[in-house]
């Protein structure tokens, strides 16, 4: 990818260029004054743009937080791979309590935002659950590497493994502690071995 | 309880009247419109009561807020008793599932409100810290019970438990899953089994 010009990397040209400005000023107008303070006016102040192409492609602040959100989903993540299960996992849990506790967090803002609007709802879960899928290739290593039996439920295996650093910064609001991530890493991995994660029998 | 005059389970008569009506007017409010819909002129019609009183009381929609989760906090609540851990996270699960799958959700109204108001969610972390705190004896119970090996950290415990209820309700939206309150509480209690919640050294 470095060697590529600019331009092919952002296919489309002069449109793909205004997008990367307006999404980079709501981003930066979502961290100053977080959802309740974004305007169509205020972004397309910061980004330069004539407001009535904001209206055109956009419509208003619910469709310029969607598309700051499907363009996170654009972006190449991958997940960790550093050789065991409880290290990709920890890994994983670092970069989600980092986004969280960074200030600005756009993370949370996109949070709070999906909170009003629907629309944002929906795109903040079609992210999550693309996330969480690329994620599954955790679990099948590991799987493959015989850390875990056959058959565990990676969604839920996942789930149980991240869910409680969202739950201390977002809900609980307790302040960072760098324990959290190993520590919920390493009850899912040991819960997981005990077949905790085990796929359901099927109804009879 | 039951034997006493209503007027002595409301102290302060009058006023802990209209506090009623105006903190059941709050809720109803919020379970209609949600947060973006709730104003001291609804509220005060809704409650039969001047709007001066409520401004007067209550200064704004934070300070209502505020007040309906510090009433949740006053409520006499017991966390669940069924002779075993697992039954007891399980049957918490099942009570903080419920809370959030009803429609409308008095508790999803208060999360998202908390999201716009500094004041709501200190509010808002003071009656979790309270809950968490008061289920720590379930952990205390178990112990005893021989079912959980001695220094493990209840509060840590607690969150592994219910942190996957509230992370695929209130964040990834997921549709609410009859198998996740038990499945969550199964997965703490094997990897507690394990040692996942031991109290960490202290600092050398």
């Amino acid at each position: 990818m470095a060697d590529l010009p600019a331009t092919d990397r952002r296919p489309g040209g002069r449109t793909a260029r205004v997008r990367a400005r307006v999404l980079d000023a709501v981003r930066a107008e979502l961290a100053r004054g977080g959802h309740d303070a974004l305007t169509v006016e205020g972004v397309a102040t910061r980004a330069g743009v004539h407001r009535a192409t904001v209206y055109r492609r956009w419509r208003d602040v619910g469709g310029l937080i969607v598309d700051v959100i499907d363009a996170a989903g654009e972006i190449d993540w991958q997940p960790p791979d550093t050789g065991s299960l409880l290290g990709d996992l920890t890994e994983l849990n670092r970069q989600i309590q980092q986004s969280l506790v960074e200030r600005p967090s756009l993370a949370l803002a996109l949070m709070a935002a999906s909170f009003h609007s629907e629309q944002a709802a929906r795109a903040q879960t079609r992210l999550w659950a693309d996330r969480y899928a690329q994620s599954e290739v955790l679990v099948a290593r590991a799987t493959g590497r015989g850390e875990l039996p056959a058959g565990t439920d990676a969604r839920a295996l996942l789930i149980a493994a991240t869910a409680p650093v969202y739950h201390e910064l977002v809900l609980l609001r307790t302040g960072p502690d760098p324990a959290v991530p190993a520590r919920a890493a390493q009850a899912a991995v040991l819960a997981a071995a005990a077949g905790a994660f085990a796929h359901p029998e099927l109804p009879a």
